[in-house]
């Protein structure tokens, strides 16, 4: 049987997957730079049974693994992702980062861990599998446009029908997993807005034309998004993060650049959000005689499991009866965005989570200097996506 | 002499000036319904030596008087309003109001009274008098369009060389004139905004449109019209004093009509009002996809006193050496909008004020239902404006 | 059995059902006036053989009927309320309010139509109940504070183990029944604010204080609640829907009420907008020198589902197999607040729905003047709250 | 006659002046830091016959230098400033600026060029002069707390009964000298808002207090402070010059710091202003949750200058019948705020200008680095200073 086989293995090897995590947490690197960390995955297939190793698939650092099972089936994808952020470490661990100002502060290190010893698993016992697994080692997760985007135009989806996906949870207790059905993670838009007005002296007021007034307003507009153009049984929030307005306080401000953020839950908020900052945008011209110029970008979009393979999941993790898991539950929808949406957007698939909590349950947040997960998780991890692989790719 | 001798007249009848006012404060009527103070100025009339009594001027209910002098010589208009306000009137006063609802609660009853003894006078003294003297019995004063712009479209300034008028002012002392050249009173503009949304239920605003949120943006936005477009050494004041929102707590708006007033004391402040209402009117079709409708009107105009006939009236009360006068001064620009702005935009001329201010010095603002003038004031009205005459037409 | 038992009653009296509808919707009474109603229902139970009816319960005009079953067991309520809406009728129904601008816009005709029938169609069976059923016909639930409080407070619940309700719903097919389980309907606050200024002339702004300017500043902060201080994926709706500041277009205002609506779907984003509402009051004040007084009164709250009873009502609908039912469905949560939710408050229990929408599929909403049911949807009714007593009230 | 005496000396040297302006010119000094400037003034006075010259007057860069008539008469203090400012100059000149990003770009060299010419030739003449003159080369007029303040600290104005300034003005005509009675230059004040929110992430606002929209509130109020609290017909301008909010557009910004800056025509208006501003600052403490400091400074009070004192200028510079001046004018308030208003809350005085267009009528603003004078004018502001001094310290 593949399942008892491969948890056996993955229990044998279960101490070799904390070291390669602790190896690529002391080595981190940033989003579209992660060339040793792809040169280490792809040296870590070497001695494995795998049927194809790809490196730079699509001109980046994502490397895809294909294992091709025994028996003729269905061809799923799982995939780890394996950037890093612009954080300085703050964790006083033993192997803490040794490369100053970038830290694996979001778990991609063990979802890496965890990824190659569960593919070197299931290569070793392919016989008993039936189709094909794609492993997508994918880079750049975290800064957008992303790295999942670049790898699907470059066809790492073709003929694949169905993908899967875990994150490891600081915030959610060690010995559970989570899934939901549905949108799941929120979508996100970026925009950046340039409002120029004319400068002049502080007592002449009618010789120039205030752009931090008219970016006050834009603000002030803004707020009316949410609080009335949105369904308030729908999810969207905007942030303006940055009035870059600095200026000599006796000067009237000629030029003021905003930069906003955007999380939607549908398609229909996603749109509404867009179509409304555009009219306010248009507006601050018509009402205040500024020019401006607005960047409206949509980034990742919102993160939908297809609910009847999250069912399946979800019986798959509850049959697994995995000794290291109490409880698989349905969680709330998450903040985040993630772009693992946009393979959900090709073929179906379920993106689910691993609770990750310390020990001492003292938790970080992720993208904090002092975020830490439990290792126990990894484990965990791999399993879980080994029940899943199994449901899918066992006759 | 023609000054010694109007004085003395006009020293003779001062209890006779006194009566008819009172007379007319017991008869106010509304602007444009002035029929029995048009009748009641037009009988006074008809034992006075005047030259010509022209009634319904213009097709309104003013009344125009001419004057011929003896000798040739320019051709002067003064002025008197006679139109009176819907207020209750709650002086207690013996010859109080009569009219329910209706009081002369500015002084227009104090101006014709003294106009018509001081015409009176006048004919009587004309073979003394150089050129004509046009008396304008104007009506609807206090209401725009107001009823100067009817009389001189009507041809009330034809052959006019120059104009004069007089306000009594109950803030300002008995026996003091005051006078300023230049802009004087402030201009007046008017708008009616209104604002279509979409109604809905509270609990979905995202089906809705609400105008009570886009029209106090519009609000907002205002306040920058004098705080940022006008000049500070400029005057503009602009008052919405009317939104009607008023509706059913958890239905969302509908429409919404926004009333404002605009005061200004330049062409320039004018424009730019009008200008930058008109912008954030169309900028709140554009910022909230409401539709919007704007009657914009610009109102009485600045008052603007010629400097050199302002400089001879001023020289011409001087002299006068008028004994009920202790001071002719200066004044700082007056808040109110007055419709002699409109004839002083087609002669030069001045209008000045005589101070009314009750012997108690407990006074009432003009508009006020406790509104009253101190009517030794009137014999200084009679006097000074038979100064300004004196000093274009004799010779 | 009784559930094959009563299934065959109501069928045989579903005319009976229309019949009653018809009467109740041609003679609605507005929340808190419904005499006639009340007289009606109290009637109606002369010739049955239930156990008590007690008219003017609490004081108001509700009517509690009390079915004693053969055999012990749970007490459960079920409720039906039977007030009218200030609508005036647009239907053209034969049978339409003879009531000038009352109306049953609502569905409340419907759910009192199919109780009566139920009811009496159980007293006939009671001797193959267990426990004890009250039937609690409630008035006044479309204006707070609604009559479900008062029942409350004079004991309808004393002793109930589980409460049950049905709303017909217009936008909702029929033949298909909608449940949800936690929080389903929002909960509802209203607040009053006062807003005292101080008037004046629209050319002096400097001597008042202009409170339309204070509540157009209020109106935006406002927005900033829904945007910035709720939980994005949490549901929040403030409405100012009335702004009642008509006036003098040239008159600074010197007082403004509005009238605010608000929805929420958790305690914590009642209490937060609560506080945050009382804050920006506060804070007018302190910024504009205003004063202000604030009426804040939560109302309704949040209609709260137990999740194990409904998901036993789920499974009853479900093994009921009701021949006119396609389907038992989940649904989203309802914007509309409900005083059931009272109720829910102090037994657990759940409000469920059941699709009426018209056979044309023309529908119109709920409080519209044109609103109507399928009457196909009250057999519905019936049938499913006989399957959900059935799974609580038989041995 | 002292008045012809010096007149022809001073045309005798006129040359000089320019000499030394373009010396003064080339080796300009920032605020506060005039050691050079300073001791180039005090050297020139060594072959002077002044009774004295006091360096580091009140422990700064001032220079105050004593010229005793032979008769008695009043004191009388004139004063030129000699600092320069931040800027890098671009005219081209051959004697521009020898120090990189600094420059005499409002016309202090010219200042300080006519002054020493004009107190060397009357010290020459001091045999026809009555009572006593203080001529004062002030540093520091340009930056806040500026220089006049210490050195009236330090006595510099005791004994002294009236006070005259000079400002040379490119935007005015080369041959008019314009003056003005009352407030004439605005009063300045400064302040600075801290405001202290909450940072967070852009997904979750619930959990952070977003500083952005507070500042942007406070924005917007501040409008209201020209539009509704100050006279339409006094002055007042807020600009706020600086929003300091830059930041990560996905993280919601934790705090941000404005800078404002304050004009104003009147005490009443200065009053206002700041009582506002700070209310506008506590409110959002209340409003908004935030922590705020404020820090509000009156810096350069109105310049008001002296009617009694103005208008024997005005009679001096008439009679003095300089060649060449072409008309002594009245002018309109001047927007810029000078530190010369702190002499004038002590001592009556007056502070002039003189027109210093260039000959091209090609015109930059002061404080532009394209600023230029034409030196013409410096004869003009000796002559005319020469005859205010005649004006009183003659006899």
């Amino acid at each position: 049987m593949f399942l008892t086989d491969i948890m056996k293995k993955l229990d044998e090897k279960k101490d070799r997957i904390i070291e390669i995590r602790r190896h690529l947490h002391a080595h981190p690197e940033l989003s579209f730079h992660e060339e040793q960390t792809a040169a280490y995955i792809a040296d870590f297939y070497k001695e494995v049974p795998v049927d194809s190793v790809e490196r730079n698939f699509g001109g980046g650092n994502g490397v895809v693994v294909t294992i091709k099972g025994a028996k003729p089936g269905k061809t799923i994808a799982i995939r780890a992702d394996f950037d890093a952020l612009p954080i300085t470490e703050e964790t006083g661990l033993p192997f803490a980062s040794e490369s100053k100002g970038v830290m694996h502060a979001c778990g991609h290190d063990g979802h890496t861990a965890y990824m190659l010893i569960l593919a070197q698993s299931m290569a070793e016992l392919k016989d008993q599998l039936a189709g094909i697994i794609k492993v997508i080692h994918q880079p750049a997760e975290e800064t957008p446009p992303g790295g999942a985007i670049g790898m699907i135009k470059a066809g790492v989806l073709d003929g694949v029908d169905a993908i899967f996906g875990i994150h490891v949870m600081s915030p959610m207790e060690t010995g559970k997993i989570y899934y939901r059905s549905g949108n799941t993670q929120t979508g996100r838009s970026y925009f950046k807005l340039h409002i120029q007005g004319k400068g002049g002296h502080g007592s002449s007021p009618h010789m120039a034309n205030d752009a931090i007034v008219a970016a006050s307003s834009f603000v002030m507009n803004c707020q009316t998004i949410v609080s009335r153009r949105i369904n308030p049984f729908d999810t969207a929030s905007i942030t303006i993060g940055s009035f870059d307005g600095k200026g000599s306080f006796n000067v009237i401000k000629d030029a003021v650049t905003l930069e906003g953020d955007v999380r939607t839950m549908s398609k229909e908020s996603r749109q509404k959000v867009e179509e409304q900052v555009r009219q306010f945008a248009e507006g601050l011209e018509v009402s205040y005689g500024v020019k401006v110029t607005l960047d409206y970008t949509n980034d990742y979009p919102v993160l939908y499991n297809d609910p009847e393979v999250t069912e399946q999941v979800h019986q798959a993790l509850e049959k697994a009866s995995i000794p290291e898991v109490d409880a698989v539950l349905e969680t709330e929808p998450q903040p985040p965005s993630e772009d693992f949406a946009y393979y959900l957007k090709q073929v179906p698939g379920c993106f689910f989570y691993v609770g990750a909590m310390p020990e001492s349950r003292e938790w970080y947040p992720h993208h904090h200097p002092k975020f830490d997960i439990n290792e126990k998780s990894l484990i965990i991890c791999a399993k879980a996506m080994a029940a899943v692989v199994a449901a899918y790719c066992t006759s």
